[in-house]
This record gives C-alpha cells, structure tokens and sequence, in this order.
C-alpha cells in the first residue's frame, strides 16, 4: 500500500474565501489508481510552514503532492520553499521559458521580467510540463519518496495529475487496486438503519470496510476494499452489495452517487413515461431537482407551485369545499392537487406535495414537517403522510426525495412487472 | 493572536467522495470572529490517526475544533479517541439522552439501544447541546488548550459553531476586535467590477482591508478592520461602504450575507405587495429561493414552471402563435408569460424566465445561456436579454438571480419614489 498526503497551500483556504475542491478531485483520481491518501493539510503560504508540513507529510508517508504557490507574484512561494527545503540551488530551465513564450505569443500578451523568473527551477528536481499554464510542476525524489508539486489553478492542476503524475507514479510504484462500491438508501435514517442491517454488517469479511455516510434524506453505505487481485475485490463487494440488496431492496434507488433525481429521470426516459407536479410547501424545489437534470425536458412536463389555496382551486382545480373542509395540508387536497396536475400537464405520473415546512404555521393537529405526499396516474391515486422535523430547508429538501421515491417504487414495479 | 487548527475526521473526505466545506464554512466563521486558523487537516477515522493529528496540532496551536466521526455506528469512532485521548472514562449523560428521546418522539421514530450509546460521553468533556441532532459536541480543556469536537452534519455543526463554540471562545479568550462589512453586489463579474472601483479600492486606509469573494452571480466586497475600539472601527468601515454605495449604486443589493431573494421578500412584505412566477428554463429554482425564506407565503402566490409549449399555453395562456413565430425563448414569450402568471395568480407582480439552460437546445441565433426574463405588473412590462455561460447548474442560478434584481431595481424605485 503506498500512502499519499496532499498539502495545499494557500492563505484563502484558511480564512475559508476558497473550498478546498483541488484536494477532494485529486484524492478522488489518486485513489481510483490505487493510490491511498492518507491527510489532506491546508496551510498558509509561509515557508515554515510548508517545511513543517512536508517533515510532517514524509514522516508518515511515501509521496507527497503539493498545490498552489507558484503564481508570478511575491506571495507565492512555493519554489523557493522547495528549493531549500532540498537543498537546491536555482537554475533557468529553457524549455519551459520556450513554453511560456509561446503561451504569451498565442494570447498576445508581451513576456515579463517577472514570467522569466517562472522559468527558473530547483536544480533537483524534474520539471513537468504544464501545457494550461506558465508554471511547470516539480518532481523531486529523496530516499525513496517523492514530493510533487503543481500550481493551485484547478484545470492546470488535474491536466498536470491525469497526463502526468497518475503515469508516472503507477510506472514508478507497485500500486495496489482499491475496489469502492456506495450503495444509496432513502427512507430510513442513519441509526434505524444500522440495526436492520447489524448481522449482515457484522458477517462483512475484515478486508471490507463499511462506511455509513448520511445527508438529509439519504444515507450512503460505502464498502472498500483493497489489494491485488483487481477481479476477486470488486467481486466480492459487488457480492455484498447485492445480500444488502435482499435484507432492504426498497430502501436501496442507486449505486456510486447516482441522485434520486437522476435514478427517476432514468426510469422516465426508459419507459417513455412524462411526469407533472403540483407543489405547496416544497415551493417549487421538486420541480428545481428534477429539471436540474440535463436533459429532463424529454420527461418533464411542468409544474404549478400553488402557494395559496386560491391557486390551488384556480389553476389545479382542487374543490374549495376540501379545503375548507380538511384543510390545505390534508390527504384530500395533495390528492386533488396530483389530479390537476395530471389533466392539466397531460402526463403519464403527476406528484404532489402539500405540508408545513415550517418554522411557522404548524397547530397541534398538524405540527411544523406534518407533510401530505400524493402520485396521481392512469393507474389511480396513492398517498401518504409524513412527520418531519423543525428545519424548513431540510424538510423541504426530505419531502422532495420521498415524492421522487414514491414515483421510483411506482416505476420499478412497473418495470420489473411488466 | 488565537491560532486555531480544524481537524475534518473521514475517510469520506481522504476518497474524495466528500468536499469540505465544513472545514471552510468553519474558516470563514472563526476567522470573522477574530480566531485565525493556522491549519485545516483532513484525516481518516482511525484511533491512532486522530491521536497524531490531534498531538501535532496542539503542539502548534492553542485551540483544535474537530468535526465528524460521531454517529451513532460503528465507524464512527472519534468519541472513544477522544476519550482515551484525555485518559477520561465514559459516563451516561442524562440530559443528553432526555433530549435524544425528545428529537425521536418528534419525529415519531422508536429509541434504540444504539441511541442510548449516544447519550455516553467522556467525564472530562462539557457537553454542548445539538438542537438540530442526537450526537452532542464536547468541549475539552487540558493545560489551557482547548480542543472542541463538533458533528460532521453540516448543519448541525453550523449551529454548535455559532451559538455554542465561538461564544464561548470569545468569553474564554482575550480577543481582539474584528469588524467586518460585506457589501453584497449583483450584475458584474469580479475583474469589471475591480476595474470599476480600482480608485476607490486604492485610497483605502491601510488599516482596512478589502476581499473579493465572488460566487456564481455574486460578487461580495468585504472590508475588514481590527483593533480595539469598536465605534471607531465600525465607523471608518461603515465611512467606506457609504463612499462605494455612491460608486455603484445599482449593482449593491444588500450587506453582510443577506441573499437577494431575502431582500425582496423584505420589499414586498413592506409594500404590501405579492408576486407569482412563470419559469422555463430555471425549473422551479426561481420559486424554490424565494420560498426559502420563512414567511414568504406573505408575498408570494405561486408559480407555473412550464417546460413545454402546451404549458406556456395551456396554463400561461402564451398565444401560440408567438412561440411558433419567435420561439420559446423570446422576448415575445417571455412577456407573455409575465403576464399569464400576473393574471392567474392575480399578483400585483410577477417575473418569467424564459431561455437555453444546456448543455443542449442551443442554436446559432440563440446559443445555450440566451435567456430572456420578463417582469410584469400593473406599470406594465418589461424585459431584458442576458448570454450566460455554458454551465447549466450556474445559467439556472444566474437566470434567478438576475429576475430577483429586476424586481428589486423596481421595488427600490417605488419605494424612494414615493
């Protein structure tokens, strides 16, 4: 196994002005190669403090990739931080400063004292060549390690790991595979969860490893496992994958970081199906999730956010007496309204979701998350009533999921029944 | 100078499955407090990990925040490293389990023996309530360092971090006075904008400083001076905003982190006015952020998102010959539906968006970011053309955003008009 650490220097990471997303998309190549990273450290553009992090890095791991800090300008320093912290003198390296003429040249920009200078590397390392931009990365080796170090500018930076450090470190090392599989789950939170699925958790071979990663409304359930044998790995967490598939087969809508949204908009464009919704205290984030979706005008139809009751009378054509007569979040009205977004959109499936999100308007019958989801189509008419929290944007958020689940459950049934 | 370290515990994190932007959230929070972060580290969550991380940054720095690894599952392990840690047994916190029992009968969700571990926690630690979750944060003190362990739940974190941590930081330490001011500006990219202000942003005192921190749509100007006499401070920052406000007055839509959809809600809700929405291309976005905002059933009535011609028409009354002779995406169009949605809605205003989200439907007349929003009220309609950009997520919140300020420019002038 070998064991990677990424530095990322850069005061904006550390008064938060910049997410650290660099870090997160080179562990994410890194490790589909093989390649473990063990510490992401963010730290400020000091020189002591690169060479502490570096004592640090190299204490505990093999290699080390650095980004940021060779920018033109005198707050980058990065360079000269490497330079003596290997004990290297400075020396002008003339095919990059041929590179950074030709990019000058092509964007028409004249070459500066200041760009000739970016042409001067440490004497001991092996420059590599950054096709996007005028700093080249760094590659040095001592005792067996290896410290690399490519400019913070993000499109920069993966060009310079895809085409250059993932290939030379898999050239260079005996890379291990790591084999990855998350399986999504919706409906059941984190804890509940973790009990029904306890015995086959407790029955995982000790070289799989589980981890549970929850958001609001889904919880995640990651397995890894790593060796050498590329086949056998993926098979047998691919295998257990598939027992959690027969212990909670409806709690499961998807693979890998596929969405919710994603999965629907699947089952729609295969089955040539479209879909409408009529929406209250969602406000019109059902719809936002599924036309977030490129593509989803082939499925979807539209939606009326129906904000008062007179909307929902007016443009759904929801009867004022069950409105008055059960009020606005009540079975009979999320009913009414998936009816009138079915005739009025002429949609195969039609979602509705009337609730209270909150943090007002809740009353002891019907408190704040009290949240009524229908699904009108050809088929009939169900619905159900969910209790949510406190938090406005997380019940929204959670109500959007359940009606997109509802369709889902709807169109694997149709699917695998058919 | 308080140095402070964020230790972000999870494996989720080191895949690269995970962004951390709590770790920059956090940044950014502590840093406008006047708490510098020195280090922000990202570490899997073994014991033995968390130990050395935890080591290194005490030796460094005088405060350690950690986050993650607290669930109730068996990955979750940071509360028995921290434990052994501070060489502290584990006891039952009633309170703790009291307010555990209390989140699950909310949510109508039977307590099991899993949630009683929960309620453990380290003698040596001071519990911090978590409203919004089951896992509390502990705060440790040890030789006149301070180390704090927080969820990983985003949002539960953020509530611990302001109404528990940095309260308590503030009384703890002797901290130096921190006054910031961001001025938050719509309808200008970064580099024109900087262009625009550059002799303003010149004769700044030295004393103040300027950031840019721009996001999609947004740029934010935030000034920042330290010292120790508030009034003055606030009084020479405030001189400066004033000064800018005169500079680009149009383009300023509020201060410190109030969002666009905030500041309209508290236009209309002060004019007593109400608004309804026609969406095409933003889907449901341009409902789903005004409806974010607690009360804005107040003011908004609702909206039609119509992704199809036969909606434009059907539910919009669009005639449709306009979308055969000019097309969807047209001025003609989007006016249309600017006042299809005024008259079913019956809204003293109403906004449409109308354009090419992508990455398809674009054209050579109309590439994909050609969006037309119209806005239409009893003054009349007007509209405007905008080209974004080729990134569907960021066409869908600009287009948004830029409907917003169009109602805000208009209910300004209303306002100081009359």
């Amino acid at each position: 196994m070998v064991f990677t650490e990424i530095i990322s220097i850069g005061d904006e990471l550390l008064i938060g002005q910049v997410v650290n997303t660099n870090a997160s998309w080179m562990a994410s190549e890194l490790n589909k190669n093989g390649i473990n990273v063990v510490q992401i450290t963010a730290i400020s553009d000091r020189k002591e403090h690169i060479w502490k992090a570096l004592d640090e890095a190299l204490e505990r791991g093999q290699i080390v990739i650095l980004t940021g800090g060779l920018g033109p300008t005198k707050d980058d320093i990065t360079k000269p931080a490497l330079a003596s912290y290997f004990d290297s003198k400075m020396v002008f390296h003339q095919p990059t400063y041929e590179h950074i003429k030709k990019l000058f040249a092509e964007r028409n920009y004249p070459v500066t004292d200041v760009n000739r200078l970016q042409a001067e590397i440490p004497e001991k390392c092996i420059p590599l060549v950054n096709p996007h931009g005028t700093a080249p990365g760094m590659w040095f080796e001592k005792e067996g390690k290896i410290v690399v170090s490519l400019p913070g500018v993000p499109f920069e930076m993966k060009s310079l790991i895809t085409d250059e450090v993932i290939p030379r470190l898999k050239q260079k090392l005996a890379l291990g595979t790591i084999y990855h599989k998350t399986t999504m789950t919706h409906g059941m939170g984190e804890s509940a969860l973790a009990e029904l699925i306890s015995d086959w958790e407790s029955a995982l071979p000790e070289t799989i490893k589980l981890a549970y990663l929850p958001q609001p409304g889904i919880v995640r359930l990651r397995l890894s496992v790593s060796g050498d044998q590329d086949s056998k790995l993926k098979e047998a967490v691919d295998e257990q994958c598939r027992q959690l598939g027969t212990i909670i087969p409806d709690l499961i809508f998807g693979y890998d970081d596929l969405t919710m949204e994603e999965v629907v908009g699947n089952y729609l464009k295969k089955s040539g199906k479209t879909l409408s919704a009529a929406e209250s205290c969602t406000g019109g984030y059902l719809s936002h999730l599924i036309t977030s979706i490129p593509g989803s005008s082939a499925y979807f139809k539209g939606s009326v956010v129906s904000y008062t009751n007179e909307a929902k009378i007016e443009l759904l054509g929801v009867p004022e007496q069950n409105i008055i007569k059960y009020g606005a979040v009540s079975q009979e009205v999320a009913e009414a309204m998936a009816l009138g977004a079915l005739n009025r959109f002429s949609s195969d499936y039609a979602l509705a979701i009337s609730g209270i999100a909150g943090p007002d308007g809740g009353t002891p019958d019907k408190p704040v998350g009290t949240v009524w989801i229908a699904m009108a189509s050809s088929n009939g008419i169900t619905s159900r009533l969910f209790h949510y929290g406190e938090h406005r944007g997380r019940n929204i958020r959670r109500s959007a999921l359940s009606a997109l689940n509802m369709l889902r459950l709807e169109l694997k049934l149709r699917q695998t029944g058919e």
